[in-house]
């Protein structure tokens, strides 16, 4: 049933600025990671449905006709995506095998693979026979939206493949967006699938691994950036897990809510750096991120979210004069570190080197880069295109 | 015609919270240092007024006969400090040979004397002979109110000396307070000396050094704390200066005025802590304490006037538990770092060695003791005594 193979992508995300005070009813910005999820979708076998996730270890292959017996009753509005009820999902949880409390990575996405395919075709003639690959740069369980980046890809691969969004053509090494109204269909449908793996997504997640760029987030409210510009930075997991990292707000809120008020005006004055640096960026603008990274740092360290390694990190960076915050949650895991026009490539390269020294993973990746891809082979990577093509 | 020698001290001052945000009509909260400045005054050799200073290696000696010529026209209300007007100075400048251009602390420290010496006797039927030794566990130009704690003695000693004020009888081994009243009238010479010193002095080193304690500086207003415990800190000097540190709060006012209001949360909630301390201090106190100088130390990097030299002092004393800010002016100069009921011996010697491995002067010592003390010559160390003794 599939017409052809088709290769898409779509980025993680981090948050540039008011991770924390987001929760106490503050702005703030969400930015797409580009490190990316990729996925290949193409006619499988007859008869046959096979995952293959080698990041995860995990590869499945089930009957078309034993996955007839799951079709939902309620039949799906396409345009309109089905929210996952407990029932649904009990019962795929069954069909894969996997026990009702299971939460890990595997699981949670076999499950939202079989629950948007299920959904997505459940109105169509037939399920397809198909085999999809994925494989991904993003560290799981990072707080970097891998989850909604194989989200999207799923639901984009999904309802193209179901041909309820037009496939945009891609020219050899090139790579191509979808329309805005497609979006927004893919955003929805990714949306179910962030419902199955984190049960009560805020939906930024999904939205920037469609988007891309930047958005602002604020009071439930999603808002992408009209344009953005795409900044280099280095992103560095401190593989350090603080398990329910809290912040301090209400223990002096005198002293605290001044804080979130001041975090709130740092993500709106960056936004007003981003807009203007889409117009034309200036060494000035850089500067501007950078103090703006620097105090938001403090900031996140007086609300009680910092650790010693985000400390290491900031310092590392700093002496190579770069500029670094946490980002997400806190309490360890990963920092940004902004690189600029005037970084040096030697300084990128040692700073990369020393922060691994300190046992971080680190990376040269960027942010504000486009949300979800259609993409020609050819614009590959030739690793990237080596796994999708090992499967 | 003095009737006996005199013995007295006064503490200089830190800021405990509160440094720049001052300026912007934040409470600030200044307390008292324990490094205190002492003075010994007794009638001198007949028709000679001797100053001996050994801190700032000044040695000088005048013939009474020849001040007469300098008693000031406009004679003084002793109970009305005198404002110095520029021409006066100008003639004690010329005086003492002092031009008048200088500035350094020796000039205006005989300066001071000087002034309070000529105006505190002008009413009074004749000048008397004097000795005076003052020595000084400050050092001087770190913004630890040194001159200060030195007008505060001088306008003591002299108003003492003159009968304006009751000397307090001290028994052996005992330190004695002056009474509020008498306080005041210490207080206001002392600011005039501030004045010829500093020209627009805020008044509050001078609070300081006369009330002890703590006070509350708010948009000019000055207020002692009603009462204080004393609190044991390390107060280091980083040696390094950086002239003319400014404030970044008007580059980012939507970002900064939060910083300043969280600021001023700071000071009335470690108002709030020091006034219940003293009714008894519990452990939790101290932890409130420590979680605001870090608080505020992070703030005072975000308005732009840390150094590295203090991030150092703040991480060398984390290393052993101890919590650390900047005080004053920042760009480097003097930090505190609290010690608490729990921290042990082996601990500070161990910071102080390390802090002095890093080229910083450190001093253990309180913040909160008396202001200005008469002293029975036994109440003092004999390193002290020594030293007023040789001169």
């Amino acid at each position: 049933m599939l017409a052809r193979e088709c290769i898409l992508s779509a980025p993680g995300k981090v948050i540039l600025h008011g991770e924390h005070a987001v929760v106490h009813g503050k702005v703030a910005l969400a930015v797409s990671l580009n490190l990316r999820t990729y996925l290949r979708i193409q006619p499988g076998a007859a008869g046959r449905v096979s995952i293959n996730m080698p990041n995860i270890d995990t590869f499945l292959s089930w009957d078309v006709s034993s996955l007839h017996a799951l079709l939902p009753a309620r039949r799906a509005d396409l345009q309109n995506a089905v929210e996952p009820d407990a029932a649904v999902v009990l019962k795929l949880r069954e069909y894969a095998g996997l026990g009702d409390g299971l939460a890990d990575t595997r699981s949670l996405a076999v499950l939202a693979f079989l629950y948007i395919y299920l959904f997505v075709f459940a109105e169509s003639r037939e399920l397809p026979s198909l085999t999809m690959a994925v494989w991904s740069e993003l560290p799981t369980g990072a707080g970097l939206g891998s989850s909604a980046a194989f989200s999207v890809c799923l639901s984009a691969a999904l309802l193209a493949s179901r041909g309820a969004i037009a496939c945009p053509a891609v020219e050899a090494a090139q790579t191509a967006r979808w329309s805005d109204e497609d979006l927004e269909l893919i955003n929805k449908w990714a949306f179910q699938g962030e419902k199955i793996i984190h049960g009560n997504p805020s939906g930024v997640d999904n939205a920037v691994g469609t988007w891309g760029g930047a958005l602002r987030y604020h009071s439930g409210k999603i808002k992408p950036l009209s344009s953005t510009p795409m900044l280099r930075i280095l992103l560095t997991n401190t593989r350090v897990l603080v398990a329910g990292v809290r912040d301090k707000i209400t223990k002096f809120p005198a002293i605290m809510n001044p804080v979130l008020e001041s975090i709130d005006a740092i993500s709106c004055e960056c936004e007003r750096t981003l807009m203007e640096m889409a117009r034309g960026p200036e060494i000035q603008h850089y500067r501007v991120l950078e103090e703006l990274i620097d105090i938001n740092q403090h900031h996140l360290n007086v609300m009680g979210v910092g650790h010693p390694s985000l400390d290491r990190l900031c310092q590392v960076s700093l002496a190579h004069g770069l500029h670094s915050k946490l980002t997400g949650a806190g309490g360890g895991g990963c920092g940004i570190t902004l690189l600029t026009p005037d970084t040096d490539s030697s300084v990128v390269e040692r700073s990369i080197q020393e922060l691994k020294d300190c046992g971080y993973d680190c990376w040269e990746t960027s942010i504000g880069a486009p949300g979800v891809l259609h993409h020609s082979p050819s614009s590959l990577t030739e690793d990237v295109l080596k796994i999708l093509n090992s499967y």
